[in-house]
């Protein structure tokens, strides 16, 4: 049941760096924004990706696909919303769509799909105490 | 004749900061690759980005798909090449295909979509004289 | 007197492209944390740096200082303290610390100093109503 | 001798990422080339720094320094100098110089101090085979 999986919102504030000539957000940070996101559902769902790396497992990054809606500035308070959106054997597909601070202009849209590896880089499938937590089957620990 | 647009390689070398805690290339980085390669395109063509702005347009980036085939780490030189792939009328697409040194072990493909806006941001029309250069139909000048 | 300077506290993620190759936040990174901390502190003094430039003036960076001390990791939560240290005729110095978490080990410490320059980038002393927010002479407005 | 340490050019292109809504080079970009031209300089020495680290020694980046003098913008060629400006037990210092394409205009200047550490972390001394390569008095192989 997809609508059983996790998913969140991440606000962020857009920095001087992240801006390029033009006077907007540069196109690649979205990416980055995408993986902050990630990051914190990963750690709301109380698997933050360092333990998954620590557990000897990786998600390098095997496809991007992002959409730009309209730019965002300079201090510009966005937020990010974030769902497990596929799980396969060996993959899973995050999807993404960032939002000015209302949350009602949309700005950018994405997927990323990532795959499971094991240290030495090889794919591996999903071991269950990752799946049960990205499909939502196991809530989060408590002292979280 | 589509076989006619404008094409070209341009070798990089990947810098410390480019790299992440994987120890490879980080997976946004890409996306600046391809920018930095659509530049060069556009200087070989005899219209270097920056004389489009001065122009008074601008190219926003509208949409951008990434597949990772291998990864690239520190130190190494790539070789990214890139082509025009499609002309709209108010659009310009480019295709990237990302290589090792020896051009034969593919690192990443994928494509850029870009509106023609004017200073105000308002979608306009390709100009003639920015599309004879983009679909390969005017040569770039002597000088170069 | 100096005491009276601005000063403030910024929580900061890091995220996976802030790393390197080394498994820790790359160099130039911390450059990014100050500048995020250096608007967070206008912010909350009431005059955000984007009404600093739509006021005509802008804040380029006339010289960096960075310190490292230990380094900060993937998905560490750092706290940036960030203060005004030094106001002159046409120019503003910064100072920063950053910490862990727990804000007690240093990471970074270092200082920024920036010209005050107008529109077309000529140096120009820093307006009345800059400099009472700068050196605290201003309480920030109540409706922040 | 110090003027016989090691010193090298390197030709950078701007591009669109490295710049911000300033319309130019964002400052933190700086230390960026300046890394870039440390690992140029590296390799015409005929060790690369991916060799250091093979041979289990890293320099992470200890202090950094650097001046802005005149802004670079989008499309600017720049040339970056850098040199070994002092060696001791356990350190090393690189000072940088940076350009415009006539090598006239002074950009950017700095330096940056780098500990000498084991795959531990530890500060180790520097040793003879990269020692010899810092100070110049072993000259770089004839395959290079």
């Amino acid at each position: 049941m997809e609508d059983r999986y996790p998913e969140c919102w991440l606000e962020h504030r857009v920095s001087y760096g992240e801006t390029d000539a033009m006077g907007v957000v540069y196109h690649a940070e979205y990416i980055h924004f995408f993986e902050r996101s990630r990051g914190e559902l990963c750690r709301t769902c109380g698997l933050p990706y360092a333990d998954i790396e620590a557990g000897g497992f990786m998600l390098p990054v095997k496809e991007v696909h992002c959409l730009y809606r309209s730019p965002a500035r300079y201090d510009d308070l966005i937020c990010i919303f974030v769902r497990v959106s596929e799980i396969r054997k060996a993959s899973v597909r995050f999807e993404y769509a960032i939002y000015d601070a209302s949350r009602t202009r949309l700005l950018c849209e994405g997927m990323t799909l990532h795959a499971f590896v094991d240290r030495s880089g090889r794919p591996v499938a999903i071991p269950g105490w990752i799946r049960e937590v990205l499909d939502g089957s196991r809530a989060a620990p408590a002292s979280l």
